[in-house]
């Protein structure tokens, strides 16, 4: 009989984009994204999308360059979170506790093998509207804001790492996160995981960093309702001149309906659907993508965008720019 | 600290149902819902949605009646199956170990407080496609087969029962369901209760019966990709002259939009899609709704049709039936 | 060899809608329909869909009652308009000539034979947006709002009137409007006409007033681009507390995705999309639904909601209210 | 006073198609498209989208080679008709009567100026379904067939031409169609054009042929009721392993949602929908695209794939097809 799966992390909480634009952004993600200020507190603004439970899901923090300032995952139990601690103390990559956030308590902060700053929290705040942010239906965290793109909720995060498999058994190992889907070379090396903790199909991924940079952010996505919802938003983002990097079209791996903008920092966010598509199988097998199947392009025929594989943030330093499709 | 959630349940499985018209509904679940036929075994045949990932998410078993046969879980892993045996052998509503049926093995089998037959399994078979039905992306079950209303995959179940108190402490406690969503009534009576293992908001509902009669079953539900996928099934059913009972409409209770048919035998099937929707938070507080919020009506005002209180499968005793809108 | 059909009207231009809560219905139409204010003169305040290509669509003027002000038809050229005022002009029901309005030039008004104000106009101006209103697309006239409900141009209007026939023989003899769908009662009276002058199936349509009181409106329809976006407008008047009538559902006349509320002073207003569909053939049979045909109801089964056979505006006269659904 | 718009043409009434794949590409029009076979007829086979109010809109000719074999337009009367025929041999571009072909009366035939051969005819035969085709509402033209894409009706087609301008003025002062858009290079030259004679804001387009070939044709294309089915269009072409050349994506001309794809002998066809968005006005000015306009790619931001500019059918002669991109 196997080793049962560990479910220790309940879900991704919020992600903190630094910026070195603040107002540019703080607009983006309001008037364009549609999503609502629920926090100030030093040079950071706490937003959301109008169906995420907690306080919020993004942390803008206005900085000297762009990129992630770190992500947070909430554990399903103080226990859970406990635990997870005690493993990641013995890989020698932990940080430490701090003293919580706006929203949150307590939390443990570690690195992930390519030197990303990951955090781990459970005590939350959970969202408390306004009177008029409240919904009709109480089921609801907040009343839908019929502005600009209206994103419901954080969906997943992407980051590039240069050793992905490193990252995928750190995860895998030390957080209970199961590899839905994989991108493995011909050379048996891996460009890509996709990973979960809960029924969507993935929480986050990681994809290959090509220019040895540590700890650089690929995207944020968050989700709408329906793949219509992301064609709308494109109209949206066209219209509010938002450079559009690609789509909307359907990615391969994942089959997610996806559409890439860069928010005038520069960090790459995305807005996408997933339809009704679920992992419900305990035992789900990883599907492994071959050097071949990517070449292939995206589902319906999208030559994926050079910018895809080099465009992170922070950006490239000088010296590693040349030649490089940002 | 209190104790931790249980994670033993994976997911809803499949579920049988019972007609006495077999040629009629198995059409029905063919032609109309677009499901495929994955088996055939004695008197039953096994259909899937094209993106079950195991053999079957229904069967449709020929009776001399209708209503639900059995529904059943499968388990986190094999430990956890027996876990829960361990539980509910303890309760003295447990049935007993089957030998396994098509597509899965062992499997241990208990009543409901209110009689319906449950079922718990680990072994399954995932699906194997035939040629014909191979999908151009590998992490999809089955071709999109094109067909009528193509639905995607079972998502949730409905029963009716006597006590929903009793059936909910008792999905509880001995299986680890997590309460979203309730009504409790102006006497302090529980009219009605939404109850999931996974991160969709539900994987069943326990309604009350209103008649005494133990073990009636209300509907089973399959997913579509988008509400718009609900609007054109209901094109659908209206061109094949399928009884639409009510919808398409939005759900106060869980958001859900909503299309109830009849099926052939009587049985009532639901297509619905849930949009972005998940409930991710571990420490979700169920939602209570009023019986002054629950005489609302639907979300955009529907009024809730009389025939969703009474008309349940198998059909009521004749001596029940006056004045019962069905 | 059969008489030409006639081309002398182009489409519905505008419509003039009476209310007596100013405030609150103009934050409706500005707010929740995502209209925007093109232009304020008198007591009016004129609005349009981002897609109007004309200055507006809805002029909304401030009176002690409720109902419509008039509507107004744009001919197909100058000598069109001529044309049809020396038509009118021999029913004996003509009004005169106007010097224009805010928007557009000399226009002839008319009653029609229920007593409503229809007007003809050709001089028109077209849509200037402001640089903050200017689109992306030169193809489109406005930026898209990204505000409420997003209406995108106006679609039709409906009138009751007691004699159907005769305004029917009135708008296809003096305007040339074709009948493309109505509804003839068992006795071989009509009870509704569905009338054209573009390749939409119906730019108005009258149905049966039961009281015998002349010059009442039933609603004015606001089209969005799919039936997901009526489902959404749906959410967006349930959030904001606006009193929706019925729907979403599907019309069995002309197939219509209907939404209807009431706007804060009482005028019934409606979201719909019609899909692709259009009326291409020049001699297109009218269909003609029976007594019997409409007892089904709706398309997907809904009862047609009393309410919508009496409310009208302005309300009906206090001695005629008696046990009306309003 | 200006000259008065001609309406003698009502709508694109059917094209003829050529393969040299008779069966393949019948199988792609019927189990792809979702189109039903409505006559068949020496080489010919008829096909129809599910609510073309006439018999077909596709006749599918078994050829030597592949193109456009004819296309046609009904006229709004018997007397529009002769009126066109009248101007048509004054051009001395006249081919001559025919005696009608499967579900129409006579038609006249004649060249555009690049060569291809157009028809015009009045007399028609509204599709009569069989019972098994009956729709539930009897203002559709058949059942929804639930298969495939379920194409709706025929929208538009567009064919390559050598001089642009030469065509556009040839269809607007011999047939009154009206120019909605268009490309006019930096050099003056008309590289693109989009006509209509109904609503919509295009009944065909005509862009520019490289390299000197006459008569060869683009695509044909076909409505779906919704940007999404032209998304799920796109999941079912890429399921039956239909090449898609490029899309979904949007249009900046004529904002199109649009996905081309090669049927099995080579002809381009078009899924699209254009939302709610008509052409109303009767004085519409014509959309000028520059060359720079046209150089930012499709509305967002997608490269307009090379092949769009050469590949057509019938193919080009070996000895042009050097280094051109099909």
């Amino acid at each position: 009989m196997s080793t049962e799966p560990m479910h220790d992390i309940a879900h991704l909480g919020h992600l903190e984009l630094l910026t070195n634009k603040m107002a540019e952004s703080a607009a983006f993600f309001i008037d364009v994204m549609g999503m609502t200020v629920s926090g100030r507190e030093g040079n950071s603004l706490y937003l959301r999308g109008w169906d995420d439970y907690e306080r919020y899901s993004l942390k803008l923090t206005e900085s000297s360059t762009t990129g992630m300032g770190h992500v947070a995952f909430r554990t399903w139990s103080q226990q859970a979170l406990e635990r997870r601690v005690k493993a990641l103390e013995r890989t020698g990559l932990g940080i430490g506790w701090t003293d919580g956030d706006l929203g949150h308590g307590r939390s443990y902060r570690f690195h992930d093998p390519d030197g990303h700053v990951v955090e781990l929290y459970y005590d939350t705040e959970y969202f408390k509207p306004e009177p008029d942010q409240k919904p009709y239906l109480k089921n609801q965290a907040q009343r839908y804001p019929a502005r600009g793109i209206n994103v419901r909720r954080i969906d997943h995060f992407n980051c590039f790492a240069s050793d992905i498999r490193a990252n995928r058994e750190f995860f895998e190992q030390n957080l209970g996160f199961r590899l839905t889907e994989q991108i493995v070379l011909d050379d048996g090396s891996e460009a890509g995981m996709w990973m979960t903790a809960t029924n969507k199909s993935y929480d986050f991924a990681y994809t290959k960093e090509a220019h040895g940079v540590r700890g650089r952010f690929h995207h944020v996505t968050y989700a709408v309702d329906s793949r219509d919802d992301v064609l709308r938003a494109a109209d949206i983002f066209m219209e509010n001149g938002v450079h559009i990097e690609t789509g909307p079209h359907k990615h391969g791996v994942q089959q997610t309906l996806f559409l890439y903008v860069y928010e005038p920092a520069g960090n790459r966010v995305e807005v996408a659907n997933a339809g009704a598509r679920l992992i419900l199988a305990p035992d789900w097998k990883p599907i492994v993508w071959t050097e071949a199947e990517r070449k292939r392009g995206q589902a319906w025929g999208l030559k994926t965008i050079e910018s895809f594989h080099t465009h992170g943030t922070p950006p490239l330093p000088a010296d590693l720019k040349k030649g490089v499709s940002e």
